[in-house]
């Protein structure tokens, strides 16, 4: 049945909502698609019903496809299997906790994992009934600290979640490859711009990672790509080690550099006061810059951490973070420093850093720092540097630490070029988890030999809502939403217009022969609003075929009008089924 | 696509499972429709997943037919609305409360009369943006006290809640009217016999309500019903106020009844030491009863109220809680007694009852307590009772409360007859809310005089997780579950047995021709399994038609079964596809 707006519950709005920060957020709320609750939680209104169930129903359709198996099972949860793998604690303020009226933890499920771990191990205990693959889809729970953007990062949203359980790593590999067609088809189907990048596995544990961008300069989430093809989330970018080079600096030499707690200040006074003997200016990248930070572990602990790297490069916070998750960082204040005397901020060197060294402090390098090369660097006493500092010959560090920024056209880790960055909306991540959940709960089966073998598990998660919120971004302009053909609330938005009762009636008659063909339509058939306000409705709410039924009707016409590229144009009355079929049949094609 | 047993995520189980006390919950977890988490919070495994999938369905067509809107509200909530109505604390500890990491209240909603009243109110001003009708099918959650009966009645359980607003009661009316037969349908395709009964708004307010019971043992409500049709829940029973009777008795007089603290013992003592003049035995239907119970009102203050009703009736529990809602009701203890020094416990009578007596406790008299008749009751003093105390010459009570229990036989308070008791489960409750929410939430339209007007509201809610518990409750016999044809998991079992492989490659032939007729199939398509087993799984999981495909293939024959009667014929080969469309289509008929 077509949906009418006479009827509809929707009141669309000429302003923005002071809630909304992007553009397509603002357009989901002014067309009546979504509405605010609290931060971060939202209603779906009629018109984005429509939408959120094509979403669906394409996930449904190719994780079906896959023989990926549908489940239910409950967002309310007890704690212990949460406890067995340690997540009640690492999700730390992410996890919504609460107590039942018996005083018994429980959670909202942020991902299920655990749960569906332990039901296999409930049915299933031989390699024969492996592979396994099952899905849901169904809302999960994060109490964000920032929730964004409307949908897209929402404290509750709609996940696809999978998992594949096998008997072994080539058999998770079957799997893993499988989901991501499926994913690969999903996404197309959606009718977005994407790109797979190496992700890294975080919290998840696991060995492999890969997230599904959506290309949106809204995006949250970094990532860089090289001419081969290769393309990484930030976080996963690994920077090869630096090769050894030849020690070609002279002795390490302490020198006075009074007032210079900065890089800045202290490449500045470098260049005044202590002059290279070959004449080169000095650069922040011939220093070396020790920060400090605080690791929080989800027991509460904290530990602090020393990062050395460039002068040039800053720490960025989300690949530090993933590196040292499940603690989380903080920053390392004076009240800290009180508790180091042997510290002196600003000027901090590898002298006092390194779990050998006076501060016990673990130390780790950024990879660039080669073996070999000398650097200027804090000598661990207010105004005084240390030039010629040789790595390896002068000081070591207890490791290396992927937690540099990464910079448009840094060399690839491939080889291959540059390093171009782009931002994305993060649609979909797969995991090859491995045995890490397995192991904590215990889900084993008996290979063929009759041997009991751990099982082996991917996760595989598609953001439903998310979905939406990052096709509403990525489809619209300054009037309104334009949505793609698969995901549009109705294939055409059917308006009839002006006072004369005729035109209505002949409307109807389009409109029950357009469903008669299997087409949806959207029906604008209110009688006391103006031809204006209709047209600016139907471009707010973006259907991509408007047809518009009014005065031409007289002579036998009507406009059919394509709401991405504005086109218009006058078809004979009689032809409007077999146009707006034709149209909507070839942009399905196009769309696979 | 088939179902195919040997892939399906199932472990069907020969052993009742620990946690289940009704038959249906049994099978349904034995045949691998459902598993448990927690108390009250379930999984539904892929079979579950099909006939959850029909019941949404039929209710979501329902619901579309009398032109509501689906729509999807977040199950996580703000407290604020729920203040704003009473409702955050009348909950009490049904209500699952938490906090969110800024330490904001939230719940997960149990209904939604609150969010829809807002949302409406955000975007609705006038008349004519009504009638309007809104629904969901939707994760609900209430923390029940003794979740039962596995998916009866679960902590975490899907609803389709829906929501009328009208200008006027009369729209109301409409829009009621519109649910109830939307209900009718829907509670029809279900295919179980039920009930529509008067109902007691409880806690959610308005003034007229009906409740949907599945007839059924294993239900929690009980209700009555007379000849003329009258049914109604036993806690919405309105039991007439006896008419005024000529006082026929002499004075009262207090007589010594020692030892004699319950009814029994002080009919036993009144006929032995204080038999009648007219020598009629004293019988407990003679006697006043007094019962004080503990008031716990929402904001924690506890009130006592006194209850008077004849002996030989005993307080109904539920009556009595939905009178006095929504406080709560509590034992009267020993401890309390001793605040009371004027109760002589076992002794009590309307000599200290009431508002205006020394007790200053609340007394309410049931119905049945006519103006003028006589009572052998407490004389407030330990050992002895009142003979002949007549009610309006010898004592008063502050009111009439409906809350002594209602018994077979009892006479209906149509006048027609006599009541029967029958217990059933509830599956649907429809109100008449009216303008409670409303005018708490401040949800007013200007109405043709541009004159604002409090808008009326409907609330309508079908269990549609406990309607798949209720249906297998009442379908089912001692070896498996009956499915009715129109929420089944499949339209037909296909089983091949036997070793030869010449029977799965007709099966699966046969299989392919049912699905190209639009049949929804459930194949076994196992090869180790024997054909016991799968007799055993396909009578166990429930599937309304059976066809065994085996060693009578060599004859051209295969056998089909009727799940529910036991009848087994066998028919050509050629003819299934023909047999087993006709049977679905004779059935969905009969359902209609």
């Amino acid at each position: 049945m077509a949906l009418r707006m006479s009827t509809l519950f929707l009141r669309t709005l000429r302003e923005d909502p002071a809630d909304a920060e992007l553009p397509g957020h603002k357009l989901l709320v002014r067309a009546g698609y979504i509405r605010r609750v609290a931060p971060g939680i939202y209603t779906w209104l009629p018109l984005g019903m429509q939408v959120l169930g094509k979403v669906e129903a394409i996930v449904r359709e190719e994780m079906n496809r896959i023989g990926s198996q549908e489940v239910k099972f409950p967002a309310l949860l007890p704690r212990e299997p949460y406890d067995a793998t340690g997540r009640w604690t690492e999700y730390g303020d992410n996890l919504f906790r609460l107590k039942d009226r018996k005083d018994a933890d429980m959670l909202l499920g942020p991902t299920h994992e655990e749960m569906f771990c332990l039901t296999v191990k409930d049915l299933y205990s031989s390699y024969k009934d492996l592979p396994l693959a099952l899905f849901q889809i169904q809302n999960k729970y994060r109490d964000e600290a920032r929730p964004r953007a409307g949908i897209l990062r929402g404290r509750e949203f709609i996940m696809k979640d999978s998992y594949s359980f096998d008997v072994d790593r080539a058999g998770l590999q079957k799997s893993y490859d499988a989901h991501r067609e499926a994913y690969i088809r999903i996404f197309n189907r959606f009718g977005f711009e994407y790109v797979i990048v190496k992700a890294d596995s975080g919290a998840m544990g696991g060995s492999a990672s890969e997230e599904f961008l959506a290309v949106s300069p809204h995006g949250e989430d970094t990532f860089v790509r090289d001419e081969s093809g290769y393309a990484a989330n930030v976080e996963a970018v690994e920077i090869a080690q630096a090769p050894e080079v030849e020690v070609t600096a002279g002795p390490a030499h302490v020198e006075p550099t009074p007032d210079t707690p900065t890089i800045e200040t202290l490449v500045a006074a470098l260049n005044k006061d202590h002059p290279r003997a070959d004449g080169r200016e000095w650069t922040a990248a011939d220093t070396l810059k020790n920060v400090i930070v605080m690791l929080v572990h989800p027991d509460g602990t904290r530990e602090p951490l020393a990062i050395g790297l460039p002068g040039d490069r800053e720490v960025d916070a989300k690949r530090l973070e993933v590196k040292v998750a499940p603690a989380e960082v903080e920053a390392f204040e004076e009240k800290d420093f009180a508790s180091y005397p042997m510290l002196a901020k600003g000027y901090i060197g590898p002298g006092v850093l390194g779990e050998e060294k006076a501060s016990k402090i673990r130390y780790l390098l950024d990879p660039s720092v080669a073996v070999g090369s000398a650097w200027v660097t804090g000598a661990d006493e207010h105004g005084k540097h240390v030039i010629d500092l040789v790595h390896g010959r002068d000081f070591t560090a207890d490791g290396t630490i992927q937690a540099a920024e990464i910079r448009e056209g840094d060399a690839s880790p491939t080889g291959h070029g540059t390093l171009k960055l782009a931002r994305g909306i993060e649609m979909g991540h797969i995991f090859q988890l491995g045995t890490k959940y397995a192991e904590a709960l215990g889900l084993k089966v008996l290979d063929e030999n009759g041997k009991l073998v751990t099982v082996t598990m991917g996760s595989y998660g598609v953001g439903v809502t998310r979905a939406v919120g990052a096709i509403a971004e990525d489809n619209l302009d300054d009037i309104g939403l334009i949505w793609p053909r698969n995901v549009a609330p109705a294939d055409v938005h059917v308006v009839a217009t002006g006072k004369d009762e005729s035109v209505f009636v002949k409307a109807e008659e389009i409109v029950r022969e357009l469903e008669a063909a299997g087409v949806e339509v959207l029906f604008d058939d209110r009688r006391k609003v103006s031809p204006g306000v209709k047209f600016k409705d139907s471009e707010l709410i973006g259907v991509p075929t408007i047809v518009v039924i009014g005065r031409g009707l007289a002579d036998g016409k009507v406009e059919i009008k394509d709401r991405r590229s504005g086109d218009r144009r006058e078809i004979a009355v009689d032809d409007v089924v077999a146009e707006v079929t034709r149209e909507i049949g070839e942009e399905s094609e196009a769309t696979l």
